[in-house]
């Protein structure tokens, strides 16, 4: 029997099978929530929590008495220190956004997300979903590397929704595609979907040369223009191929004019 | 501004308009869970709560503070000592029902329950449901009242879920029922769908009449005989005018034979 915190043998049956969707809590503040969100998660077969930056450490005591069982989540939670080291090999990424934002970006309620991810996952690819702080929210910065907005359907006049019960209802809507969502076909390319990873590779390159060329001196503006290109490109699924293209191309542009 | 404990405006705009499911907590533990309770209610569109016989007593200002500004919610709050009291003026009760149980009752999703409450309601029906309490869950005594079971699609290996998540689930179902359900006419029969406490007066009175004839005499096996015919009571729509019907039966079955 696998140890923990608790010394209990907390939901030996939770054994992550498959590919689900990650879910990222992004500077969660309070250790009982954190509990709470594993237990939500287990209820709706999510098995795999990552943490990033939590306000109060990591692990906490706390979490686990709050999780009622769901002890082997909290076991194999890990820790981030930025939401973009945490999604890093993630192919796609899901931010649940309650307040409408300028930013172009397919915006699904929890029901359509879940049915997109089923699809996706369906075809091997690699999902997380990004939840905020409890008071705050999720910030532009983390945004960044979001490919989907999810907004729940709730009665508009009370919106403040619990953290814990922003994944319980993703979870649930995660369990309920199940049986609504047709499998489709692998993709059989010889090439994959750019993880985060590869993604922000890119965008470290191109920004580096934006640097480089006087594009991004004006350090006012210089943050908004590096969130535009960010989701420029998180827009559609972009291939490791095409990356590989993209660096080509970044690298000859700096080169200047043909001699 | 309308008074209530924390002395905050909590939710003004949380004006119960329209006929919606009452939710009513059995034996509730924990006041922080009837406040998370609360929210998640005024989050999916439900402004009813009812208590029965909560541990602690009532009102809580612990409660309150777990609301987040469902003040208005808890503010209104009524108290009942006994399941079949707060029951008394609803038509249809629908009970969540985590296990499989011996007795013959529709079992519906958290999904078909809602669509089916939203028909209900369309039609002017009053409905509830009931919680158990956080451990144990609804008893068999509970069950007596009710015509429907909910069950939630979850993760079979792990279904053990928080009492204020449960709500939230059947509440966000709620909310998304709306689009989902068409609206049916108006029922325009002269008689009405017997209110709980209707069939409750005629049950009194026929258990009493069977308590007289001797059917109910073996004490032992009374309580589930009663149970028994409580159920089949509850299994279909009975109208006042069914009702009144039934009242002359047992008055006359007394009376014996013809002479």
């Amino acid at each position: 029997m696998e140890k923990n915190m608790t010394g209990r043998d907390g939901g030996a049956d939770l054994i992550p099978v498959g590919n689900t969707p990650v879910v990222i809590l992004v500077r969660p503040q309070l250790a009982d929530n954190i509990g709470s969100v594993a237990r939500a998660m287990a209820n709706g077969g999510l098995f795999h929590l990552r943490l990033v930056a939590p306000r109060d450490g990591w692990p906490q005591p706390k979490a686990w008495r709050a999780a009622s069982g769901a002890d082997r989540l909290l076991d194999h939670t890990k820790v981030f220190d930025t939401v973009e080291a945490a999604v890093a090999d993630l192919q796609h990424v899901f931010a649940t956004c309650p307040r409408p934002r300028q930013i172009i970006k397919p915006l699904l309620t929890a029901r359509g997300g879940a049915c997109e991810m089923r699809e996706m996952t369906n075809r091997g690819l690699k999902i997380g979903i990004l939840f905020g702080p409890e008071r705050t929210g999720l910030e532009n910065e983390d945004f960044v590397q979001t490919d989907y907005w999810i907004r729940y359907p709730l009665d508009p006049r009370f919106m403040s929704l619990n953290l814990s019960q922003a994944v319980m209802i993703m979870a649930y809507e995660w369990w309920m595609s199940t049986e609504e969502t047709p499998e489709r076909q692998l993709q059989t390319n010889k090439t994959h979907i750019a993880t985060k990873g590869e993604l922000n590779n890119f965008m470290n390159h191109l920004i580096r040369e934006l640097d480089h060329c006087g594009f991004l001196r004006n350090q006012e503006k210089r943050p908004g223009m590096i969130r535009n290109l960010y989701h420029l490109f998180q827009r559609g699924e972009v291939t490791e191929q095409e990356l590989r293209t993209l660096h080509g191309v970044v690298a000859e542009l700096v080169k200047g004019p043909m001699k």
